[in-house]
């Protein structure tokens, strides 16, 4: 079974000067292809270090795909390193050179003679062009294993993976199996429970596998099907995501690459609503998402952020009374201005936030205490208390997540009780 | 001499699904201590091919960073394998069992049983305290070697590194070199642009170093001076400074961990001035990152997110003949915007955004126009355009940032006036 390693070369990335996105490029990729990553590797501009990586590398994987040292500048070594270690010669290459000296035509720049050095291949490599850059890729096959050579910028990079990397890794590759995922979006349940709910399910598969990932307040399971037939792929794929629906289907909103936001704007296009915000604890932050998403216009026209008591009394009427004896941080202050707002810009629903983000307590509530206000014409206000941790961004952050999933679930239950 | 390896686990990372931005944090972090990092390594949630990680590690490093794996979860096993590995055993940490039962409480939630695994912790280690999360870390000194475990979300792993892991390692460093570092901040100037005006200054200067970085339409310079007295590192910074700010002073904002929100609240402070805004292109993001900002209540009292016409003209008063001869996205509106989000809300300072984010153009102007008006007490309105390139967040992004810069210009200008 073939299996593959990522080595990235650049003190850059040793420096925390650039982040790795390609080996999470590159895994994705190899993903899709159905080849396992089991390692990736960092190492510096230093020949050494780097012929002490090929070497553990080629003790555990037999793809070693490496990224960057393929500049013109001195500390650019990584395929003399490997001409070195596999006893290679470098040999210029006419089509890499042609395309390099067109390069600099093209953008009226002189070329210097380190530049011929990008020319340079490995003799008895494969050639991967380069469309957007200097530096050709290659791949060499020996001694049972495959050695790619891809260079640093992503934008040269990725395009010459997908265009001509992959092929050359699928041709080599025997297994005849298709690879599906589906990712299962969950909201208003944690990692750890949902774990629970469900291990025995974990547990009994190994085809399709099933794999939880926590982020930002969200979970997503991540069910990966193998099988030569890609239509019995997906349906072993239906048939878990029923089994885990049937457990835990009430948290599911969404698959794949899709957002809270995202559905929001789409379940009140389906039912032709418009909504609004009053945000006092949120500052601006719930409209900011929903107005990310592009084509949200014809769903909502606007809002106000009512940071202060003057703002809500003055441009959202909630009543003195209100500001004085419940406080900002109330229910009936979230009721007061999820309901105001909306009849103030005309919307069918409107949602508020009131409470403490920290990093001090408020009126005597301490830091994490959330009101949600849902107003939609025609039904009873509603408001969700919450208790959140985290830090002021994180509880700004969560809010603004459990007000979308809160209307989201309004949509879903006013739809159901038609 | 010291030198760190940083391991990150997790097979999310060796799916693509996530980039490795915990091994950037925490190498530019070792970098600013000094410690050289040599390799970084990137391992699945299998307690086999971690163990290899860790013995190849420990063949080329004496300070081993881990981070990930060491959640509620059974495929979370990082501390368990190093346990297994160093013959040591996994002890419950009361403090730790008790800040994870108050976590419980203080957000309302059930506590399951394999949440109680995250305070088991490694016998005779130095434990890091998770004020974001619940999973502590801890420091292991043994045969030679430190062991440093972290956690693998970025905001527990962040603070908990900053907060107490640097001190841990710190302490073992054994150069009695001081390693002294100045971010100099700057906005409304490019990479390229501002390393030609500096250039010869870069290329003389090898202590300090000068290390230019670009991210989010903001470039940093970042100046790090060595030497045994901490005092004459600091004046050695302050020459370097001065130079460079005899070039480009114009351009630079602050230093090291401020931001442009966190200046423009400062500058307000001091000239008890407030501020308010009028977001129809950005949506609520001004706002948004304004109140991102504790304490800023005493200067911002809310504002209007007027992403439609109708909001524009029945809230904010746009007149309709502005609407329809010179258009939302307009100079004029502009003004109507700032200068009526000022007087609504009462504030001495109205800022206002209107543009096309895209991703199609708007009244036949192009995506990335922006109008960006600024209006103050006593002094003329005043309007820039901006022509920004990019997706429609980068666009709203930068948006926002001119805003704030514009307005922290004016501030200082008026400044200099009296």
């Amino acid at each position: 079974m073939k299996n593959a390693e990522i080595i990235a070369v650049g003190s850059e990335l040793l420096l925390g000067q650039i982040v790795n996105t390609n080996a999470k490029f590159i895994s994705q990729q190899l993903a899709e292809l159905g080849i396992n990553v089991y390692f990736h590797t960092v190492v510096g501009d230093n020949p050494d270090r780097l012929l002490s990586a090929i070497k553990t590398a080629e003790g555990r994987a037999n793809i070693i795909i490496f990224t960057g040292g393929l500049g013109p500048t001195k500390d650019d070594l990584t395929k003399e390193t490997i001409a070195r270690h596999l006893s290679k010669n470098l040999v210029m290459d006419p089509q890499a050179l042609e395309s390099i000296e067109q390069y600099f035509a093209r953008t009226n720049r002189v070329m210097t003679e380190n530049n011929r050095k990008q020319a340079l291949v490995l003799e008895g490599s494969h050639i991967l062009p380069n469309d957007h850059g200097m530096a050709p890729g290659m791949v060499l096959e020996m001694n049972g294993n495959t050695y790619m050579l891809l260079p640093g910028p992503p934008k040269e990079m990725e395009p010459m993976f997908r265009q001509y990397g992959c092929q050359a890794l699928v041709s080599k590759e025997t297994a005849n199996e298709k690879i599906v995922s589906r990712v299962l979006r969950f909201f208003g349940i944690g990692e750890a429970a949902l774990e629970t709910e469900i291990i025995d399910i974990i547990d009994a598969q190994s085809n399709p596998t099933i794999a939880p990932l926590a982020g930002d307040g969200e979970v997503t399971l991540r069910l990966t099907a193998k099988h030569v037939d890609e239509d019995v792929a997906q349906s072993m794929l239906d048939e878990v995501e029923k089994a885990i629906s049937q457990r835990v289907g009430q948290y599911i909103y969404g698959y794949d690459h899709t957002s809270l936001f995202a559905e929001l704007t789409k379940g009140l296009k389906e039912r032709n609503l418009t909504i609004t915000a009053a945000e006092s604890l949120t500052g601006g932050l719930f409209q900011k998402e929903l107005t990310s998403i592009a084509g949200v216009s014809s769903v909502y026209k606007g809002g106000v952020v009512c940071y202060s008591n003057e703002v809500k009394h003055n441009i959202l009427q909630v009543r003195q009374e209100t500001l004085e004896n419940d406080g900002a941080v109330s229910e009936q202050c979230a009721i007061e201005l999820a309901e105001n707002t909306a009849s103030l810009v005309g919307a069918a629903i409107g949602i508020s936030f009131t409470g403490v983000a920290g990093p001090d307590e408020l009126e005597g509530k301490p830091v994490g205490t959330v009101y949600i206000g849902i107003a939609s014409k025609g039904r009873p206000t509603i408001v969700e208390k919450l208790t959140l941790g985290g830090t002021r961004e994180a509880i700004r952050n969560r809010a603004v997540k459990y007000g979308c999933y809160f209307v989201l679930k309004t949509l879903k239950d006013s739809q159901n009780a038609n």
